[in-house]
């Protein structure tokens, strides 16, 4: 395909644009195969604004004429009214942030929006933008590697942890031999193990009938199971686009933003994951058993479970590379299926299909692990709010994709960079490092009590001046303290 | 009045103290006139527990002979079940601590409840803790001081803002002249002034009923009347018993907890408060006029609103001594009537009468404040916290009685040592002075929006085991920065 067939208009002059946290500005509008990008032409000045079109989750157009009600235009310039119309165009990202572009000519204003609809969902991924993109301070080669394939954790104890799909027993109760063994060597010489499934009992006696199942107490002897829902799927999806309406509204009324905090139940998503990988670790770590973790695929809350119970456990998890690390083994090279998780964020329309905001759940609850350690994890929130973008829209390869399997029938490891790499490099490492960390053996418990769960603000308000006036005052905290790190090293 | 005659029994050997963030204990326990003293047992430590009986809100007891249900007292040792009875007195502190004492001894369980129950209300001033209380290095002529009786508020560019009771109108409109012409002197060659009223417009019509009454446009002639309600009194003080509740449900429900917090209506009054605070230093600092702020009294929520507003536009007030000179002027010598408004705290089940936590309300906003603009403020957080406890009980005189005139006529200035003094002493200003604080001259507007204010954790969940690793962990932070901070300026 030619990006070029979908751009017919390119450049646009004397727009406006308004965005948060800035005053609005008038420049050139261009549009590319994978960028929006607006260059402010206010004197002495050259702000630019370089967006992928990616990131983009919805967007939303109104043009006038003339003739018609031009109110919402008061800010364009007398000229642009003058030829007869203009448009305007709001564009809603997956990074939460909200664009306005005032567009002169009505023409122009379709043209843009088509473009931006189009560009902004391809298909097809060899066409998206990790496969053009070329930094000249990272190279092909040195491609992945911060973990070896070493699928379950293994720990001094000799206990492992270990993530499945469900076993496919069906409606006729059928076997598989060479499971059942191999279960019962990873509990040899041990009484017991646990199995965690992430489905209520309920839940998976309805799979039954669908083919799946779980482990029978008779043929799966000294595993023990236990349930724990978790929501996945839509109910997430859904989840998180009322939490950010919630965000969004600006009403000053604090009975109504408490209760919509509530109806969101968001937070409540967190204390499950946060629980249940705690029950993980307290199998593991306390009770000295192995553990077995899935749901249904294997695929998500499996996923996110596993994670967490090891940034819990686990100091080695619990540095830069060792959580980017993580990251790889248990998200990327397991399978996550990034594509469809990601496809959309909270404000597109679509009609909800394979998304869901697991890695983002993940991150909130890493997030509430680092507020309550704040010393015991080597990396910074910057970095959580790095990954909580690049999942959803990125230069790099490292999430397209819905497996390992995909990605290496479409050569990404050859023909794009990785994430994971350009975060480990020496100016990357001093914005993702925690200058406060100071490592810790023990396991770190999160309490999971609902008093002391916190909104992740700065990601859910992160486009709000108040949250951007504590971000830098954090910033500037931030660097006093390596600053003075630096004094008493000295 | 002998505070012997209150205490039957002095002391009993063989306590189990169960206390939040310790195992329990075993000791002995020791009334005297002013406090409950609890010393270990345990081999090698000599940890004492030493609290002010003023600090203590409610007790409940409960008392068991052996013939009756002892599952309650499981931990009790062999030999009090034999001596037939013990008893357990559950002790709620001011301060939001609760504590357990397992008693041996139905009579001396009963003998001790009785003491506690009595000393911790005496009624008579005089007989008080700070009329007794001599430490070695604090004299009792450094009294006072920090603020000079400026009761307003003046700035470079000759603005007041001011505080007064409501004019008492009455039903038949009276007028006073001498008042008129005070205000119009204090707008002489302004425009206008602003008059904020903490009451609704309906309330203030109720109030000319019972003889008090609002500034009425044609005889205040530029004054312009802005009514902001806000509560007090008893709506107050059930909000604070709402919200303690609220915090010390142990449910795991997320939900439940957010319809509680939401149900309180604390974080409403904050957001109110700070509003309307905003609003009286947006009059003046912005909009360059002079101000004159009440609500029936002006004892409560003007001195609230006062406060706020010159924290948040003058930097005189937000060093520590500032502050404490502001509390000085604006709480003590305004006149808050300070042993009714915090004779009891949120555990007490005594009828409600004058009790309303107006200032605990203040230290919440400036929390807020400080939370908002980590830097700007030369105190901590540790100050806020301190304050909270001290205006329930305290050691020193600074907020018996309920006015100057009050503590005059009782020689409180004479006889007791001043808080705010001992506060500014060189070992207590290390831990009360805030490490990051840059001065800035600019005024520091709050977002008021609901998302942007917060639960005030580090007091309402001060005796949780999470809240206090937190602290732990700032703590370790703080003396991070300071030590780094010594090594920059070597």
């Amino acid at each position: 395909m030619e990006f070029s067939e979908h751009i017919k208009t390119a450049n646009v002059e004397d727009v406006e644009l308004r965005q948060p946290l800035h005053p609005p500005s008038r420049g050139t509008l261009c549009i590319t195969g994978h960028h929006l990008l607006f260059s402010d032409r206010e004197e002495g000045s050259s702000r630019q604004v370089l967006l992928l079109l990616r990131n983009i989750d919805a967007i939303e157009k109104s043009v006038e004429n003339l003739l018609g009600y031009t109110g919402f235009f008061s800010n364009a310039g007398h000229s642009e009214r003058m030829s007869g119309s203009s448009g305007t165009i709001t564009i809603k990202c997956k990074d939460l942030r909200v664009l306005q572009l005032d567009i002169p000519g009505m023409e122009q204003c379709l043209n843009i929006a088509h473009s931006i609809e189009t560009l902004s969902c391809l298909d097809n991924v060899s066409e998206m933008y990790p496969f053009f993109y070329r930094p000249t301070d990272l190279n092909l080669q040195n491609h992945r590697g911060l973990s070896a394939m070493e699928t379950y954790y293994g720990q001094t104890k000799e206990l492992v942890i270990m993530r499945s799909s469900q076993p496919l027993t069906g409606a006729n109760r059928k076997r598989c031999k060479e499971d059942e063994l191999l279960l019962q060597a990873v509990i040899d010489g041990s009484d017991k193990g646990y199995i965690i499934d992430t489905r209520s009992s309920q839940q998976v006696q309805q799979a039954r009938m669908m083919g799946g199942g779980f482990e029978s107490k008779s043929c799966y002897d000294g595993w023990k199971r236990l349930h724990r829902q978790m929501e996945k799927g839509k109910a997430l999806q859904e989840s998180l686009i009322k939490l950010v309406e919630a965000c969004r509204d600006e009403s000053h009324n604090m009975d109504r933003w408490l209760s919509k905090l509530e109806n969101s139940k968001w937070l409540s998503h967190v204390q499950t994951a946060l629980s249940t990988a705690g029950l993980l670790a307290e199998c593991v770590e306390r009770d000295g058993h192995s553990a077995l973790v899935h749901g249904s695929e294997g695929t998500d809350c499996s996923l996110l479970i596993s994670t967490l119970a090891q940034l819990i456990m686990d100091p080695c998890c619990r540095t830069l590379e060792g959580f980017l690390g993580l990251l790889e083994r248990e998200w990327v090279e397991a399978g996550h299926p990034f594509q469809q998780r990601c496809a959309h964020s909270a404000y597109s329309h679509a009609r909800l299909q394979q998304e869901s905001p697991v890695f983002l759940l993940l991150l909130d609850c890493v997030w509430q692990l680092w507020r309550q350690f704040p010393l015991a994890l080597g990396f910074s929130e910057a970095l959580l709010l790095r990954l909580a973008t690049e999942v959803y829209a990125s230069d790099y390869g490292t999430f397209l994709c819905n497996s390992d399997q995909e990605r290496s029938a479409l050569g990404v490891k050859e023909k794009t960079y990785c994430l994971f790499q350009a975060l480990l490099r020496p100016t990357e490492r001093d914005i993702y490092s925690n200058p406060l960390y100071e490592p810790t053996e023990l396991a770190i418990w999160p309490s999971v009590h609902p008093q002391s769960l916190q909104l992740w603000k700065s990601f859910f308000l992160r486009w709000t001046p108040q949250t951007r006036h504590l971000e830098e005052v954090q910033e500037e905290i931030r660097n006093m303290v390596i600053e003075w790190g630096k004094l008493a090293l000295n």
